[in-house]
Order: C-alpha cells, then sequence, then structure tokens
C-alpha cells in the first residue's frame, strides 16, 4: 500500500525532547524521543507485553520504559528489564526504525532497516543554510486525505488561480505552458513566464534585492519531487533579461517552498512544510507573511484536499479525467506504483 | 435500494440561489443551483477530472466553475471549458438531474431522464393559491433514521395518543377504526370520528370559520401517501352533521399538511414538510403556532424515528410484529418494494 | 463471544425506580424498572412491534409500555395490550431476563433462564454487612475497552509500582512473589509481604484499630477472581506475627474492593466497583479518601485500558510476550475460553 524502503518526515526537530512523542507512521504507530546524548530514537509504540502504547511510559537515560508494568527497552528496541524477575523473555522485543536529524526534520526509514541510506533523505540544504531564511510551518497539518492528493497539487500550480485567487494566485498563471521532465526517482515541473510584468507581492519582494526596480520579470516555477512525496517548490523572479533562466540569480529573488508529506493512513496524513528564502533575510514583515499568510494559502489547499477525499470514498476508484497540466503528477504516480510493486514482489 | 424513477423533493426554493447548494439525495452528492434566469439546475457534486465538488466552485451566469482547476460546465453536465487548453477532454462531463420547481420546492428526478415527466410530482396545490395560509418547515429536518420509518408514523396516526399525549394527541383517537384504500401508486388511510365532542385545540381553530361554535364535531384524518415517500395528512373538522363526510367542508375547517422525505442513505434522510390551512391565514398567532409548535410535535417523533433506527441497524431485517393499524403502512412498503424490484429487473 | 450462562452486574440498586432505564450488555439491549412492589425487572429493549426501544415508554405498576403505539408488556416480556385493538398478536412478546437484588447491585442472567441459580452470585456479603462500612463506586465506569483487560489488571497488582506510582504504588510490591491457585470457576492470586515496614498510608489506617502502633507489619493482597469478571481484591496488613497468615485479623485493617465487570460489546464495558472496608467505619474523611482518592486512582487504569484497546483494534490477534506474574490472568482467561466454547458446543 506504501512504498517502505524510503525516508518519511516524521517529526520537527523541535518535537523531541526526553518525553515520548507518539505519532502514527504509514498505519504503524510509533513512538519518538531522544536519547541521552540527544538523538533521536524511533520504536514501535506498543509494548510486547500487554499492548501498552508506549508513549504512555517515560524516558530513562537511554531506555524507554512502559507505563504499564515497567518492561524496559533500549534503543535497538531490545527488553533489557523485566521488574520483578531476573531474566527477560527472549521474545520480548519491539520494533526499532532508523531515524536521522536533519534539516530541521527527524526522518524515519519504514522499510528494511539494512538499506537504510542517508544518503536518500533530500538534500533540502537551504532549510538550515545560514544564508538563507527559514520559516517552519508550525505545527504540522494534519490532513483527512491521501498524501498523494498534496503532491498532485505541488505539482500542478495552475491550481492557483482558482484556489489562491483572493491571495498567491493570477489569473495568467495558467496561460503558460509546463515542461515535465522526469529522472529515476523524481519528477520536474517547470514554469517561465518571461519578460512580464511582476505580480504586486513579487515586485515588493524583488525589491528587498534589486531597491527601486520597477520593469518586467523574468518568473519561474519549478517544482521538483522524488519519491514518495517530497517537494521543492523553487519559485522566484529576476529582472527580465538577466540571466535567471541560466542560473544567475544576482539579480532576482529566490524562495524554496520545502514539503514532505507523510501517510498515517490510507486517507489521512502529516503534511510538513517549511519556507526559505534569499531575501529581507532580517525583515520581520516577511517572517509574518510566510508564517501567517502563507498559512491561510495552504488552509485554502486543505479545503480542497479534505473535500476531494469525500468524493474518493464515495467513489473508489473511479475514474478521473486528466488535463494537460497533470502530466507531472501523474508521472510521479506512475512511479510510485512501480517502486510499490517492486517492493510487495521482493 | 431505493425507487430510481421518481420526483424528490431536493430542496427548498429559497435554498437555492446564485452560489452552489449541496446535498447527497439517494447516496449521490447533488449540486444544486441557479442560472441567470433563476431556473434550477443539479449537477453531480464531483468534479469529473480530480473529484472535487463541485459545491465548492463558483457560479459563473448559466456555468458552474469548479474551485480547483476551473473547468466549467453547462446545465447538461457538459464541460465547456478546460483553462490552460484549448480543447476539452471528450469525457469530460457530469450527470446531470431534470429538476423542476413546484409548490416551493425544489425536485428532482433521480433515475432515467426519459422518463421525467412533470406531471408525476404531487399535486399539493395548497401549498401556494392564494387562499391558503402556508407555513414552512424550515430548516430541513435531518434525520439519523431510514426515511420510510415516516412514511409509517404519518400513515399510522394511532401514535398521537403515545408519542404526542401532551401535545396533540388524545386518548381517543386510537378507539376510532381506519379505513384503508390504494391506488396504483398510493394508500388512503381514513379515520372519521363523527359526532364527537372537539378537542379543546380544534373547537379553538374551528371558530375562525364557525364564530362562537360549542357543539360536537365531525373530525377526519385522510392521508394519502404517493411513491416514494409524499405523504398528504388531510385533517379538520366541521359542525356535527354539516356534511364534511360528503365533501362539504363550509362549516369546517381544514388543513393539510404535506410531507416528502428523500433518503439521503439507506438510515439517514432529509424531511421536508410544510402546513396549509384554510383559516385564520391572516392570525399572527397561528402562524407562530404551525411553526414552533408543530416543529416541537415533530421532534418529538424525531427521537423515535433515530431510537428506531438504532434497533434496526442493530437487529436487521429481524421480524417485527404488526397491528391493525399498520396496514396502510404496509401497503405503501409493498408498492415500494415493487417499483424498486422492477426497476432492477429492467 | 460472551459466557452467557452467568450472572452479570447490570446496575447499581439506586440506578432502578419506577422510569425505565436503560443499558446494552453483551450487545443487547436491556431496559430495567422496577414493579409496583419494588422487584427488579428486566426486558430487551425493543418492542416487538416496530423496535422502539421500550425504555422511551413508561412504567405502568407492573407493566411497562411502549412510547409508540402503547402495546404493553408484564415482566415475563408478554405484551398484554395493544390500544385500538380487542386482541393481541401471539407472537407480541419480548425477551426477559432473570433477575436479582443482591449486595446493592442488580444481577441479570443472559443466558438459558432455566439455569438461573441465584446461588451463584458473587457472595459479598461485605457489601451490606452492618460491621462493614462501604463506599459505592457510582457513577459506574463506562470503558472502551475489552472486559477481560480489567481483570487481567487486577490479578496483576505488580502495576501499581507503574500505573500508580504517586497514589497507592511502591516500588516494593513487585518484589514480593506471588502463588496462583485455582478452582472450578476461580483464580486466586496471593502475595504475602511479611514483617517489613508499612507504606505511609497502611499504617495510617492500621491505627484506626491498633492505636499508635509504629512496628513492622505483615501485607496482604488477595485477589479472587470468579467467572466471568468478578473480582474480589482483598488486600490490608496486621501487627507483624499477629497471624493474619493464618486468618486472625483482629490486629489489623482489611478492605475489599469489590469489581464486576459487564461487556457492554467486545471493545466497551461497564465497570462496576465498591470498596468496604474493617476500619474507621464512621470516618467521613477516609469516606473521601474511598469515594474521591480511589477513583482518581481508578482513572488511571483507565487511561491504560483504552490506550491497550488501541493498540489492540490495530493488531487484533497480535502475539503478545507473557511474563511470571500473568499467570493467574491467564488461567482466568483460559477458564473462560473452556466455559465459552462449552456452550457453543451445546
Amino acid at each position: 500500500m506504501f512504498m517502505r524502503n524510503s525516508w518519511y518526515a516524521a517529526a520537527w526537530n523541535h518535537e523531541l525532547g526526553d518525553t515520548p512523542f507518539a505519532r502514527t507512521l504509514l498505519n504503524e504507530p510509533v513512538v519518538l524521543y531522544r536519547n541521552s546524548d540527544g538523538a533521536p530514537v524511533a520504536l514501535e509504540d506498543r509494548c510486547c507485553h500487554r499492548s501498552l502504547p508506549l508513549s504512555q511510559g517515560r524516558v530513562n537515560g537511554d531506555l524507554l520504559q512502559c507505563g504499564y508494568h515497567g518492561l524496559t527497552f533500549d534503543a535497538t528496541g531490545t527488553c533489557v528489564l523485566v521488574p520483578g524477575q531476573t531474566t527477560v523473555p527472549p521474545d520480548a522485543r519491539v520494533k526499532s526504525y532508523p531515524v536521522v536529524e536533519r534539516h530541521q526534520w527527524i526522518w524515519i526509514w519504514m522499510g528494511d532497516p539494512e538499506l537504510a541510506d542517508d544518503a536518500l533523505i533530500p538534500d533540502w540544504r537551504w532549510m538550515d543554510h545560514p544564508d538563507w531564511r527559514t520559516i517552519k510551518g508550525d505545527p504540522t497539518f494534519y490532513l483527512q486525505c491521501n498524501y498523494q492528493l498534496v503532491t498532485d497539487n505541488l505539482l500542478d500550480l495552475s491550481h492557483l488561480s482558482f484556489v489562491h485567487e483572493t491571495t498567491i494566485g493570477t489569473a495568467a498563471v495558467v496561460k503558460f505552458p509546463i515542461t515535465t521532465s522526469r529522472a529515476e526517482d523524481r519528477v520536474f515541473m517547470t514554469r517561465w513566464i518571461l519578460d512580464s510584468p511582476a505580480p504586486a507581492m513579487y515586485l515588493d519582494f524583488l525589491r528587498h534585492n534589486v531597491p527601486g526596480y520597477d520593469g518586467n520579470v523574468d518568473r519561474w516555477q519549478i517544482v521538483e519531487t522524488s519519491l514518495p512525496a517530497n517537494s521543492d517548490v523553487f519559485v522566484g523572479c529576476a529582472v527580465a533579461g538577466s540571466g535567471s533562466p541560466d542560473g544567475d540569480f544576482s539579480q532576482g529573488i529566490q524562495f524554496h517552498n520545502l514539503n514532505s508529506v507523510t501517510p498515517e493512513t490510507e486517507t489521512t496524513c502529516h503534511y510538513f512544510y517549511a519556507h526559505a528564502r534569499y531575501f529581507g533575510q532580517d525583515d520581520k514583515k516577511l517572517d509574518e507573511i510566510y508564517r501567517v499568510g502563507f498559512r491561510d494559502v495552504f488552509m485554502e489547499d486543505v479545503r480542497v484536499f479534505n473535500a476531494q477525499q469525500i468524493n474518493h470514498d464515495r467513489f473508489p476508484q473511479r475514474h478521473e479525467v486528466d488535463i494537460n497540466t497533470d502530466g507531472p503528477g501523474m508521472n510521479i504516480r506512475r512511479m510510485l506504483e512501480q517502486r510499490i510493486a517492486a517492493e510487495a514482489a521482493n
């Protein structure tokens, strides 16, 4: 049902501490905590003895103790203590998951631990690069929909004209064509709007880096989605003709909207996102725009996702008509299906 | 499961305007709106592209535009525009339903559109006849029960003695026998209580038309239920011996309680009702009695319906004992079963 | 699914009066009331006519009248009146259950009435013995868990060290071994903590009966659980060496915590309990400790039960590791399984 051999965002770094933190991921209850040196640990959130969630227990140094009868587990999930007896039953263990803290998120590997290679975690260096200003989308959105609906949305920004028409949308976006390309585990959607007037908000942003500018701009929307549901939405604009299509952003402003969606179940998900910008890094007003304004924008999408899911529940498997801008989303869906099928075949 | 080739009440006339209105009918999500000349339109409430309910979109003149990517549909359900591209996929269409506005309700045909004949809509002329005073039961009751429980109730007024004993019930009602008759698609339940003292409320009503009257009355309860779940509860009383059994109501007062119940699912329904009276048409206090007092009475029934449904859910298909007054209700249930079976056989 | 030939606690004695009282037991809706001489009656909570719960009707002397059409039933469940007709259909009856009021509880027999022998009701004489002071756990706890989780808990008091560590638990308890014994329909768990310092609360209690005592005590936890889910948790302490292990409690204090758990469904239950103590019978402060303090303690268990059930629902039938203290609970589970299997085989 899900691609398992993959890293998923499990939590924000600040959500973990020395009290157990519970979250269900890919239908599995997981408890997360930090051990005595601050390293994140993830175990199955079910004591192997009488099924109490271990998240109702307590962290003792590097160990997690169940809150019912005191069985105590180490970071590998091995039970190391049963109060009241001197031996530990050999089958007393819970599942342990590889976890890595990177780019402000805690990433968890839900599949075969032998295959957990942290080089596969998305390289979202902007999240903690000192030259960029990052605003966390916090707290995490809990969505009542299948996680793939979010990826569809991010890969088809033509929805801005309708869902976000009163916020960030403009009727113009949909008029410019997109190009799609794909690599082994990812899809790129690119739209360039060259030598055109900038929307008011963009012009305002641009003046942080190019003071007083009032001319046409080259704008881009470049979305890179890697399996299973990680999307880097790279957008911005630059002085028209200043070289941004060739990678020179010196006369422009850029921001990366970074998104990772982790299924809770087939019909619910955790949606993590952050914004990293390369302009007005010290501007508190901009922080508010990214913190509050974009949250409102995302809430417009949430309303769409939840409503779509109601119709999907009603009419599972029913045919949907495709249009031109669906290409990137359909590509990533197909890749994901193939990976899931390949995992099932092994 | 439901009789489909039939008109159902979908909405009150005042519920529809130039913003889309959503209601689930017979397990199908429907969106209703008025086009530019005020005519009602009903479409399936699911965009054929990415399943967003069209009710989250907007009405543009005669067209309905999806709120996600802007696909636009006409009143026949045909997609006439896909923003960002010049052609429309040939399978881009949603289901359209015949609708008719009549007697203050919007009626929808849920079956084969070829068979939609508006002569089949109940002839409830009292609803908008200038000589009658109509009070709408508004807002619509949303019931947590199968719609047929409401028809059972309306066809067996012996429940007044128990459910409504502190409001409109009298112990006497149940002592008078009923007669049952049937036509092809309807059942009539008739009870006459001749030459008897009138209950206080009825005497009060009667004096609007026969001032000062204090004698015995002839009372009637005549319920006509047509398929699938439309009930005209015609009740009143007249000066005893003044000819009401033969159709002369000049020395009496009459009112029609008009009811239409539309299934949402097997276990939930929308209950539409109105009261039309032929006495005290300008009496505001009577309006309040019909608006508020009868709503309270109906709430006593709602409590019964919801509790019955709990036991039906618990014991589906379990045998129920029948008593004498169940005749009319059992007749309409049998007719309905036959129609549903006949539709399934086609 | 459940053992049916058995008495279950259905209600507190004070919950029953001359208005019908509804409770679902073993998946069956039951209505309870007292007849004109105060004797409890239990009938199926579904009118055999149109399925309205009889608990929405009214008690008329010894009879229960349905609130929809007035069908009236006697204590055997026989319909004795159908308003509006002179005869009663021969199949108009509802199920009647044997009920007995004893030890402040109403006990109901859910199986074959022929086998209902009131000698099988737990002999919990302390509940209404004049020498003992009883505090009712009232209102009844409604738990979102399978009823057997409560029995597991009561038969393994080692959980006190973890679940109740800030209330009644002590780290010491788990260090003393238990002995288990069984009879045909019951299990005994016994733990003696001999010649040891008493916890502060126990010493305080003991001084009611042995003023000023400050030495070591002999403490006991003796739990007797009989099928299906009745547990007498007999605990206390006495002056060390004064003979309590041999049954002489004259230099000690004793209390019985009496528990009966009645399934509502497979995953919900009604939890009845009371405390009877043989010390400080007139001490109002002790009453408060038993009424409020122990309720808080039980709420700590409730949190565990509900969380266990979530994992049981998630992973039905999944293996659980057993530890030494699980012996008594596993014994009673096995007995119960055998009884249920035996009933199914008949």
